[in-house]
């Protein structure tokens, strides 16, 4: 009988609010054992919100300008954030939205999910449109440097193909929020 | 005269071959000073191997079926791995294609670049239309568990768009290469 892949065992390397960083040993599908780090997330959730309705003649996204300390300036974001303990990622979109940019959304349906970069990390990303918003006043937390900016779709999308945007939930949530279909 | 943003000061908290983390302090825009968790990372290139011609008839892609350790299972993925000390990004997209799939390219052009999860690290994706393959013996290294699988991109968009494609990377490498124009 052959034992089961993955986890065999390991050692916390660090560990604060945000991160937790693990050292595993890990049983690899053709049955050796190899070493690798894994940086233990709990998943976040990102809001495409729209303003008006996103199938209709001009619509507008709530896109977040956020400085980044890891690329050193400022990216275009949609609204996003990791998930609370125990909290559902759509209690999560519709808590974020709010702290990020003020608004309540009437419906937050999902779009798809991703994983961010699965070499290193477990993070996944739940992605959701946002529609029927009431605007008011967010409140960001203190390590957070955002601007709420309201920007037409086809200028976002412009920013997508220019490579002006360059996040990749932010890229994913939008093409997917703009309608990709095969 | 203000401060520059940016880094402080910092301390290594871990390192491998693979990873970097460092604890940081830093000062926000607002002149505040804060610390921030950065996994550094040496970037990356992505490369969407097409084994015919990408606006022809039924074009095909060359896409990597990966167990990764991080997801508990096996992803859709294309072509990708970090880049060496020094190594420019078209380098390592020709490296990387050998190495993962056999195959030299006539041609590798960009399409785009990326932050894959920028609240926590640097790592940057590079990613390319690769055409005009010759096709070879992949020489994955020991840990990578990998099959090269052709399939029609028509059947790769409909993966991206049921999220059975879920790898960040892969879904903007091939929404790229697919044509995406505003």
């Amino acid at each position: 009988m052959s034992e089961p892949i993955g986890r065999v065992d390991g050692t916390r390397i660090w560990q604060n609010k945000f991160l937790d960083a693990q050292l595993d040993r890990v049983r690899y599908p053709d049955g050796t054992i190899g070493e690798q780090v894994l940086i233990h997330h709990p998943g976040a959730a990102a809001i495409v919100p729209f303003l008006n309705d996103p199938a209709g003649d001009d619509p507008q996204v709530l896109m977040i300008h956020q400085y980044r300390y890891a690329t050193g300036g400022k990216l275009w974001e949609i609204p996003a954030g990791r998930l609370e303990p125990g909290e559902a990622p759509l209690v999560c979109a519709h808590r974020e939205l709010l702290e990020e940019t003020g608004c309540t959304a009437a419906a937050i349906t999902p779009l798809t999910t991703m994983w961010t970069t699965p070499g290193f990390t477990d993070e996944k990303i739940h992605i959701f449109l946002a529609t029927g918003l009431t605007r008011g006043e967010s409140r960001p937390e203190a390590d957070e440097f955002i601007e709420v900016v309201a920007l037409p779709l086809a200028e976002v999308l412009r920013k997508v193909e220019s490579g002006e945007i360059s996040d990749a939930k932010t890229i994913i949530g939008i093409l997917y929020a703009a309608g990709f279909r095969t």
